[in-house]
């Protein structure tokens, strides 16, 4: 029989139907990448992430060089923050709202913010699953500095770090990216989930997130890894098979303000958990996002900042967008059971 | 310049910016459907719902024949109503709650209600843009004969009504169906929307339907059609390309409640809606998702039962997921202009 469960953190429920379930094995499917066929090479030309396509982009908000290059020639990239050439939010002075309707009815604003890309690596066919391990903590590093950077910028509200991995997870361009969106406003559903949190702690005196780890790593059956930072989990109340959470064991509200080990320590876990998928699943599809406070100068002894990966394996459909329940084939117990027995080169 | 709107009904927000869109006939793609290939033959062969298969798919609940079928021979259904095989919930006397770890932290609930499949039409490769006028008032009678009877059943709190058409929408299964699920539950989104309209209601004496369909009559420029009983419009804060809702002119908190006139004339324009999309964009992959009020017993001046078409077009990525605004590349106004120039045989 199936089940319902809620996700104590916001109060969602998902139901767990293994009835209609695939083994986690059977997710798997066989994606060549990288082979450098014609196509490939067609693709490799027009990218606009590639070397020698810098000018396009526009100018560079940040440039990591490779080490040791740039003796008596051009410095080489290895990483660079650009801004997106179709932006959703653009630069601008402050926010304004317009309405439309008779009392106020409708309300617009303009889209003030800054959106852009962070192009990985030099290398068109690299992603986080093969690069080196010190490619993935400068993808880190560049995420805190702009970050950093960004929050402080007027009208900024709201900074959100996300990976697009393949056309079924929204992104087409192969070229390995991730996003930074900084927008003007806090969206109700943010807000909703740190009352929750906030409710949480003025009747047990602790953080959710920290309580969630503990029980997590007490129960054992849905942990994947860990580290001496992190431990990367199935949630309990998973929306979509091999959901995977990335927590801090250190309460820390702001992504922004992690230590230089945790930055080391959370390359070497995210490459491992996308390494498992890589392997276990033949490079799927996937969204990773960062979800952080966006209250910087509260302590927030509430909210505990973490990195989510949604493997993109169904379609969202009719019952999720009718209902707000996600339906999920496959328990979390056995994706983690499943992930942590593949083996990978760090783990 | 992009710019965010604001749902008034949920709070939500979304960003339109036309900078990174297409043109509404961009999203035209050529999808040849109904033709008898050797593959269609085969997909005939094994489809579970196709005439001569009933008894694959267990007991209907609820049959509907073919005028003056029967004479002499085996009725011919014209549609059937059957319980899904793979259910995401199964009937039950009652829900009960069982927790997990310490302080009863993860809660967890028997997975009991219902899920039903309406098999819409006998011919495989009929589709509502193409099915005669009758067939889809068969529908939504079955719709409203099944939400009477499910809603009056013990532990079902919520009935959502849903139609899942292609496989970006999440069906690979073309025989024409619709889904109903009757759950034990009322997830915090759906109260929080009726909480939202409450507060209106509480504000101004109106429901917030009702005015949204006066402002948007007044306006023009989002209206699509308009027959005696219904308004379809492409909403001030539509999230996605081509999102369309049907509201009815009267206010009615529920579905099930809707009368004679109302029923045939929903039938109308929903084939009419469909139709410009299957015309104008080439038969797009779509979820249509029937939202009612919950609290069946209630007057509710402040909710207003309506329809939902999320046309299929792109996919929720990183960005959405993680900070919960809709990013939409084209706008209301002009897929609205769209859908209105095109000719369908009953607009």
């Amino acid at each position: 029989m199936s089940e319902l469960r809620q996700n104590p953190i916001t109060k969602d429920w998902v139901i767990i139907a293994p009835e209609r379930s695939k083994r986690p094995d059977q997710f798997k499917h066989d994606k060549v990448q990288g082979k450098t066929t014609k196509q490939d090479m067609e693709e490799r030309v027009t990218c606009p992430f590639c070397p020698g396509k810098e000018e396009s982009c526009g100018e560079a908000v940040l440039t990591y060089y490779q080490e040791g290059s740039g003796k008596g020639g051009q410095p080489k990239w290895s990483l660079r923050v650009v801004p997106n050439k179709f932006p959703a939010l653009v630069e601008g002075k402050e926010t304004s709202r317009i309405t439309e309707g008779a009392g106020n009815f409708f309300i617009r604003m303009n889209g003030v913010g800054y959106h852009e890309v962070v192009i990985e690596h030099p290398e068109h066919f690299q992603t986080i699953a093969t690069m080196p391990l010190e490619a993935v903590e400068g993808i880190i590093s560049s995420y805190i500095e702009r970050y950093q950077v960004l929050i402080d910028r007027p009208s900024v509200e709201l900074i959100t770090i996300f990976r697009n991995n393949g056309p079924r997870a929204g992104t087409s361009l192969r070229h390995p990216h991730s996003q930074i969106i900084a927008s003007p406003i806090i969206p109700i559903q943010i807000r909703h989930v740190i009352e929750e949190a906030v409710r949480y702690f003025d009747t047990t005196g602790k953080c959710i997130y920290c309580n969630m780890i503990e029980q997590e790593k007490s129960l054992g059956k849905r942990i994947i890894s860990e580290t001496e930072h992190f431990v990367a989990l199935a949630p309990f109340f998973s929306r979509s098979p091999f959901e995977t959470w990335i927590l801090p064991n250190k309460h820390r509200a702001s992504f922004a303000k992690i230590s230089d080990m945790e930055k080391k320590d959370l390359a070497g876990v995210l490459t491992d958990i996308i390494s498992r998928l890589y392997k276990g699943l033949g490079d799927p599809d996937y969204n990773y996002m960062i979800y952080s406070t966006p209250y910087q100068e509260d302590p927030a002894d509430y909210y505990h900042w973490h990195l989510q990966i949604l493997p993109k394996l169904y379609e969202v459909a009719g019952f999720e967008l009718g209902s707000s329940i996600y339906l999920n084939t496959t328990s979390p117990e056995e994706t983690a059971r499943y992930l942590k027995e593949i083996k990978t080169d760090i783990s």
